[in-house]
């Protein structure tokens, strides 16, 4: 009995111990970039000693991964609950609730890059399956959502267009997040700035297009 | 006068000893991403001494950003001979031209992720500033010499498009060059490894739903 509870006690600390790792590793690449994140950064904001990070996760990569999976539940539940009950929508309607939807959670947008870069490649096979599982369940939940908000858009258009959203938010978030030596540019050259600086109503133009394009 | 052919010497030296290291640098992208390219593994192939590097290149970074500039110099060469003199092509022939110009040099479409991620962020604002001066200049007479070739694609239009491909490009190279764990998962579950594992075909129907939208 004694141990059955120590053991119930240990694994709710683990459970808390992951969940304040991953809240500081979403606040510092808030804050910096998921680029410039390092896993004793992450430890230290935690309050944990870094000796004990293998037993929460395997690695930067992993950890990151985890924040990503995150990212697609909160994504498919901001875009399902947008489009619940929702019908004859335009393609710029659809447009602007992807981009919305996406645009609330910028280290996931910033994480768009990144997965293919190095997070997916850098985990363990099971833990990569795990990641595509999730997230395919959830990008087949959002088709599934946008088609039924549509009278043009199908099922086999929403994947495509779907599909296309994550190479486009992933690029437009690092473009329209420059450092500081690139910003000072911008500024001096506005027409660098008008291109680069532009997140939600870039998005929102392109998918418009592609929604017209596909179901043309 | 012997001061003067010394300094000629010294200064074709110097550009034989760059282009050396540019060489090397692209074939250790085309082999292992460009990702994993390091300065260091950059100069032994290229044969040099690493504590000379700093007299050619100021970084990875610097050195890296040549390369992307050097690629737009040759997408834009590609792509406008490509449409030299054509006339009334239709929005799938223009997609089929960007994908194929493109396809043509991976290490561009593996660097173009790296571009906004790390290049331009990471060297000095100058150096930016050649970069984004050299590229914006081959954007244009590409969007220019698009819609010469098209009865419906506007400069504005092909700006669009062209912008558009940047993003979708990275992300689809990325996805579709997985680490050999990454390709194995793909085997297992084919669906996964069908929307992974295709670049050009995909950029195609991507650009041509985008022509079709932005013009309709």
């Amino acid at each position: 009995m004694m141990a059955v509870r120590q053991r119930a006690r240990s694994e709710q600390d683990k459970a808390q111990r992951r969940a304040a790792l991953l809240r500081a590793a979403y606040s510092l690449a808030l804050e910096q970039g998921v680029r410039e994140v390092t896993l004793a950064a992450i430890t230290v904001a935690a309050g944990l000693d870094p000796s004990g990070l293998r037993r929460y996760f395997d690695s930067r990569e992993d950890l990151l991964l985890e924040l990503a999976e995150s990212g697609w539940m909160g994504w498919r539940e901001r875009l399902c609950s947008d489009l619940d009950q929702a019908r004859h929508r335009s393609a710029a309607q659809l447009a602007q609730s992807i981009a919305a939807s996406l645009a609330a959670d910028p280290v996931f947008c910033d994480l768009l890059t990144h997965v293919p870069l190095s997070l997916e490649d850098g985990v363990r096979v099971e833990r990569a399956r795990q990641y595509k599982t999730r997230s395919f369940e959830a990008y087949d939940a959002m088709c599934a959502a946008i088609a039924a908000a549509s009278d043009e858009v199908g099922v086999d258009e929403a994947q495509i267009v779907l599909a296309a959203t994550l190479g486009l938010a992933a690029y437009l978030w690092q473009v329209s997040h420059p450092s500081p030596t690139l910003a000072a540019l911008y500024e001096q050259v506005p027409r660098w700035g008008h291109a680069a600086l532009s997140f939600e109503p870039r998005l929102v133009q392109l998918l418009t297009a592609l929604f017209i394009g596909v179901t043309h």
